[in-house]
Parts: structure tokens; sequence; C-alpha cells
């Protein structure tokens, strides 16, 4: 799959793109990943892609022209199946989410800064808002960088077995039980009986047992309920 | 306020903070960030942090003895006011945790990575645990990067006025209105007539107007409905 990044700040993940799951993703050939400066399609001497808002409100806002540049040169090269706006008002991410997304051939991802994006991009090429949390960051990258993570670390050969996407949080509607590994008396601090035990029907009994018991005391919620 | 962030990987978000409002607020003295790499922890010839869970499960777990070794360094050093592991099943991050956490003096950030860390750190070091969504990343960086982002942002000064943290949506529980840009008139796309009219007291009706009805339709939830 490939994922198109739209920011006015690239630095800000380049490192992390390259050097995550990410970047061995992308060395196995399993995702394509590109930055693209939003400046270079300004076309305002200064590189500028923010304005003053009309209303007299405070904050900048970013122009609809250079966005719209960037989104049809790209949308001119291939087909894209969403084009993602970052946004703390988007629909919610979750593991759902990305499960979907990650079966996607191309996705573009607009990073917002500064106070928000001209409302007419929002309303005529984005096809999708996405939130990842409840929160403001200072700009959208950090969003893109979570999403393109959980994104392409469900792709079939991303991670080794050592991380084991299939057993993760969430992804059986449970939470995980507790890890445990050596030494099993750490300054007193001791392992449970059962998991030394070797009786492997036994740990599989306790494991979806605690599992369970930890979904009920923390998410009753993923219980339905 | 001090940050400690406790990562095998820092190298993952070791850019980000250095550019990012981040970077600002530690310029201007507001913030001060350090990352610390567990592996300079580990009492093994290879800087081994993790090893095969107990119970015969998929996956690697991050050892007890490193990141006791690692906290108890730090503790040495000064009083912290929380240690927190970032951790899908944990509480979840919100603007009001944000705000909440930007007040604090010290804080510890443990990024588990590989299937999670053993669950005595969990019991006997960790004060709290947190999420940031409902969704596995491959290792608590991005999530630690995240809260940094969100707390380090509304430490007062971090951001200028053009970012203007208070009207951000979530700081009065509403979304915020659409925001629109120069030019008025793009490509047959229309700027709303009220905010070129230079009513102010109508501007600023308009402006409620909007963010009401936009939290009712996307997020009645932020209304007690």
């Amino acid at each position: 799959m490939r994922i198109d990044i739209i920011t006015v700040l690239p630095e800000l993940i380049e490192g992390f793109l390259n050097e995550s799951i990410i970047g061995r993703a992308q060395k196995k050939g399993l995702a394509d990943i590109h930055l693209h400066n939003l400046r270079d399609y300004s076309t305002d001497k200064w590189r500028r892609v923010d304005d003053y808002p009309f209303g007299g409100f405070p904050g900048m806002v970013m122009q609809c022209e250079p966005i719209d540049r960037c989104i049809s040169a790209l949308k001119e090269q291939r087909t894209y199946d969403e084009v993602i706006f970052t946004s703390p008002d988007g629909e919610k991410f979750s593991q759902p989410v990305a499960n979907e997304l990650s079966l996607k051939e191309n996705l573009i991802f607009l990073c917002g800064h500064y106070k928000g994006i001209d409302q007419r991009i929002r309303e005529h090429l984005i096809t999708r808002e996405i939130s990842v949390g409840d929160y403001v960051l200072t700009g959208g990258e950090l969003a893109a960088a979570v999403m393109a993570d959980a994104i392409v670390r469900v792709l079939p050969g991303a991670i080794g077995n050592e991380e084991s996407a299939l057993t993760d949080c969430f992804q059986d509607g449970l939470l995980s039980a507790p890890m445990y590994t050596r030494p099993a008396d750490y300054k007193g601090w001791k392992v449970p009986e059962i998991l030394l035990s070797g009786h492997e029907a036994k740990i599989k009994e306790w494991e979806l047992q605690q599992s369970m018991e930890r979904t009920q005391k923390l998410r009753p919620d993923l219980l339905g309920k």
C-alpha cells in the first residue's frame, strides 16, 4: 500500500517514518510512504501556506490553494481510496478503522497545523476526517504518524512473530492478560505459580480468565456493558 | 516542568522532541525533556532488556530489572509526581488529563515495546497507566510524544497567539466553528457572507451557532447527550 502525507513540517516525523516498523515495512516492500512539503505547492514567493482568518478570529488558517494543488498533483498520478484529514472533531480512530484502512491501496493524509484549514478544503477535497483522540495536538503530524503506525503494523508480514499482532489488545475485543518474564522472583515480587506449572491447558484457562477480568474491570464497554 | 521519557528506541522521537513546539518550549525554558535509553540500564552484556514470557505465550516481554534501575536512578535525583506507562488498556488520555498533567513538576513516561512489560513493574513502580486511544501502536514512543505535545502546548507561553490554545476544540467543551481565509472565492467555492460583513457581534453569534451545530451533529456526547 501507499501512504502520502502532506505537511508543513515534514522534519517532525521523517525520523519516525524511517526508523520504526514503517521503515522496516518499506524495506520489505509492503508499504510505500511519501512525505510532501506543502510549501512546495505555494505560489507565494515566501512559500507561505497560511493567512489570517476571515471574521477577525485569532490564529492562522491554512489556505485552499497549496493544498488543492498538492492533492491534485497526487491524484493525477493514481487513484486514492481516501483523502484523510487529521482533526480532533473527526470520526474516532480505532483498531477496526486501522484494520479497514490497511486494506486500501492508496491513502492521503493531510496534516493540519496552525489554527486549522480553510473549511472549503474539508468540504470539497477531504473524503474522511479522523481523530486519534479527544485532545489537541500542535499539528496533525503526530496523528498521521500514529495512524500510519497502526495501519502498517497489521499488514501481513510487517511485524515478526515476536510482536504477534493477532493476540494484541482489541483484536479479539478483550484486553491482554498480564505478562511476566524472568526472573520468577525479582526482589520478592513473584510471578503467579500457574505460569511456572507447565500445564498448558490450565495456563490457557488462566490467561482467558485474566483477560476477561481485566476487561470487566478496566473496560466494561468492550464487553458491551 | 520536566518530563523524562524511558524508551528502547529514543531515535524514534528524538527528531520530534527537538523540532516541534516541545523544542521551542525547551528553548524558552518552559519544559525540560529528557530521553533515556533503557538499554543503558541493562546488566546483560548484549544490552538486552526483554525476554520470553512465562507460560509459553508468543512475543517478548520487557524485564523488571532495567526499568527498575532506570526509574530508581531518576527518583534518586528528584521527586516525581507520576510514573506513567503508555498502554492501550489504561485510562483514556483527553484534554482535561493534558491540562491536569501540565500542572505537575516532574513526570516519567515509560514507553512499552514488544509484547508488553512485566506485570510486576505495573504493580510496583507505575503510578498511572494512560492510553491515547483504542488502537495498538508498535511502541509507546508515539503515545509519549502525543502526550508530551498536548501537555507542553498548554503551558503558559508555550505557543504564540497565532495558535491560541484557549479557543481550541474541547477547551470550552465545544468543537470549533469552521475557519476560512483568503481568497473569499476560490474556484467558485465561497466564504460565508457573514464573515465578510464586518459586523463583529453578528460574527460572534454566527461562530457560537456554528460551534453548537457542529458539536450537536458530530459529538453530541460533549453536550452530555
